[in-house]
């Protein structure tokens, strides 16, 4: 066993993993089921909008020239032939002296080029037939939303690889989608390795503790938008741990495991990665916590062997199988946000190396500042409740004061970034 | 019918619907259900993190006694007497002069009170018995986790009202919460208002345009963490649309409508209210797009009357729906964060009232700038598929300037704020 390994920038061990292009495919389903799935097609407007001349208020439809001598002194009087509400249609075009009572989202008759408002006109009746007469001239198009004016048809309005927000589904609802082609989310199957492990329902024994990686890591591939799938947990004994992981490669799209990637006599994960030939495509990270996480891949299929303490295996899986999931996903912004932010607190510990820290956001007079969210031992989980970013701090010989300029990783934002921006 | 209504500003009708608290109602769920949902017990630490004194590292565990005197020129021999991997015990306590191999994670032997990293020490073996040899002093304590020290049994980590991440869901593993309580769903049930409404299968007819907004307002609902249910459509007619709301009312939490309340002849919702003996708590607010906005209330139960306008209706949701799930959820942060933040565009155009444009956010050298979403006349749908803020612009004489300092209504974030911030 190679106990010296040599640790490369977090940089290029994410590049290393997107490297690797997935084998994503594509599936048709409802819009019912579409909410924040991947769009697998652009999605273009099938007509214009608004689709015909529309009626943005109630009022009466007619045409501006046939008032164009109208004024206080000399009211125009026009003959209502009829009534349009929503959804129905003139039953024939208009002609000169005649208007038509109309209802807001109404189509605006042929012959009819103006709507004026119920408030600016009276109505009458006369022997059976219905008049209104307006004081003042209308222009042509006034109060008429006109067909197209709002989009055109065939226009491209969201692309392939965005995320099915709900004004996407407005979208695909309006253009009549109601079945839409999305990416396939990939299945990714999570297994804790650790003899020292017992399952949530299991009374506490000696020397043991309960295996919560994996149901943290289960929801951050819900989070991911991929399908999670609980393979159980695996003592350290190695041929159950190569068999199940073997059989589990054939089964599902991605393999991630906690735990076993140390140089220990008890990590047992080198050994099955060159039991499986599997070519390793790093196995240390100049960062903390989490400097063991190992990416492997065999066949063009990724294994993320995770760190067993539950704060290196959440900024593991954060820096490295979400964007991975993306890139199934074929999303156009794989990575999560990195972003300039203030320290809203010291972090006087220097530490050699580049540092995940989490922490949790503040908006504070249109700055950004971050928060450490608790102790940050590696092996603390009671911070994990409250993360939702991971703030950066560069490795040097000083510790980090309140106010200064550092990165944070978002992790709960819906949007994402097409470039992993993180400083040199 | 009343055409003078009187406006309210937003925050008297955000705190008119929160006046009412709902019904809500606990569940209790497994743990692999949990994800996003809110916490209704708190999630009390069960055990002692770590639960025994812990190893974190490889290497051999003794009394730091037996090695007071060792140094370079005096090292210190102990003998070793078993091995403890993690989820192991040693079979007995260490004597004077006795050490046990001890693997990452693996309690500490009685006796023990430090570790030494396999790199500082040296081994043997002599007539069948393993020995390690030390050239250094240890500390009681050194290289030891101890029982307690990232948290002690009984203490409070998250409390009711949270909602469920995967830090959170590493907790509840942590403690065996195998079944955990959290508030029900409410059921929200969704009608759409118009004749003019096609589905979203059927093809476009002259004087139709597709209902959007329902199934926006379902992925908002989804959003907001309820359960949504499509209702159907309702055309213009009185008596169907009031037997169809009132039948609903019976079978879910909360009835949304869109359309039909404004004030024209077409607009049935308010006499569906009065029929339903509803109170209404405001029917105008001092806002655009979604003045019209209407909330009513049957014997404690709410209806939330939406413009049928889709921008009108996304925002009038997400202003008085939200907070009003959120509170049937009994979330801790009912309400979305509103935050201070820069315009990064000019928005010239005045106007008298309060707006709430769709916008995005961006990060930018640690400030946060917000951009409309595209052209913002109020019926224009497909600004909304990019929109993840509101920018409010105050009503006014003037129009705003790239710069400028405004607020902004985050609506994609997992974490809310306990109270509604909207300035004056």
């Amino acid at each position: 066993m190679n106990l010296h390994r040599t640790p490369i920038p977090v940089t290029e061990a994410v590049e290393r993993v997107m490297h690797f292009a997935p084998q994503s495919s594509i599936e048709k389903i409802t819009i019912d089921e579409s909410y924040q799935r991947v769009l697998a097609e652009d999605i273009v407007s099938t007509h214009a909008v608004p689709p015909f001349n529309k009626s943005p208020y109630d009022g009466f439809a007619f045409n501006a020239e046939d008032v164009a001598e109208a004024s206080r002194e000399n009211p125009v009087r026009l003959h209502v032939i009829e009534e349009v509400g929503a959804g129905h249609r003139a039953s024939r075009a208009l002609e000169t002296g005649e208007a038509v009572r109309i209802m807001t989202g109404a189509e605006i008759p042929e012959g009819a080029t103006c709507v004026a408002m119920f408030e600016i006109c009276q109505t009458l009746e006369e022997n059976g037939n219905s008049y209104m007469t307006i004081k003042r001239k209308m222009e042509d198009g006034q109060n008429v939303i006109s067909k197209g004016s709002e989009t055109s048809k065939g226009t491209t309005l969201v692309k392939a690889g965005e995320t099915i927000n709900p004004g996407v589904q407005a979208l695909l609802a309006t253009f009549g989608y109601h079945e839409v082609h999305v990416y396939k989310k990939p299945v990714v199957g999570v297994f804790a390795t650790g003899t020292e492990l017992l399952d949530v329902d299991e009374p506490l024994q000696p020397g043991k503790i309960r295996n919560s990686n994996a149901y943290m890591i289960l929801s951050q591939i819900e989070r991911s938008g991929a399908e999670p799938v609980y393979l159980g947990k695996l003592a350290d004994e190695f041929d159950p741990c190569y068999e199940a992981i073997f059989k589990a490669m054939q089964q599902v799209d991605i393999v991630i495991t906690t735990g076993g990637v140390s140089v220990g006599d008890y990590d047992l994960m080198p050994d099955v990665y060159e039991k499986l030939g599997a070519k390793v495509l790093f196995n240390k990270i100049a960062m903390r916590p989490g400097s063991v996480t190992t990416v492997a891949e065999v066949d063009g299929q990724l294994l993320f062997g995770l760190s067993g303490n539950p704060s290196a295996c959440y900024v593991g899986y954060e820096l490295y199988a979400h964007p991975y999931i993306q890139a199934y996903l074929k999303r156009s912004d794989s990575y999560h946000s990195i972003i300039d932010v203030s320290l809203g607190s010291d972090i006087m510990k220097p530490n050699p190396f580049t540092r995940f820290i989490r922490g949790f956001i503040s908006y504070e007079d249109g700055r950004v500042v971050v928060y450490p969210a608790g102790l940050d031992k590696s092996a603390v989980v009671t911070s994990l409740a409250h993360t939702n970013v991971l703030i950066v701090l560069k490795g040097g010989t000083r510790g980090y004061q309140k106010g200064d300029q550092v990165q944070a990783v978002l992790l709960e934002e819906e949007s994402g970034s097409e470039e992993f921006l993180l400083n040199g």
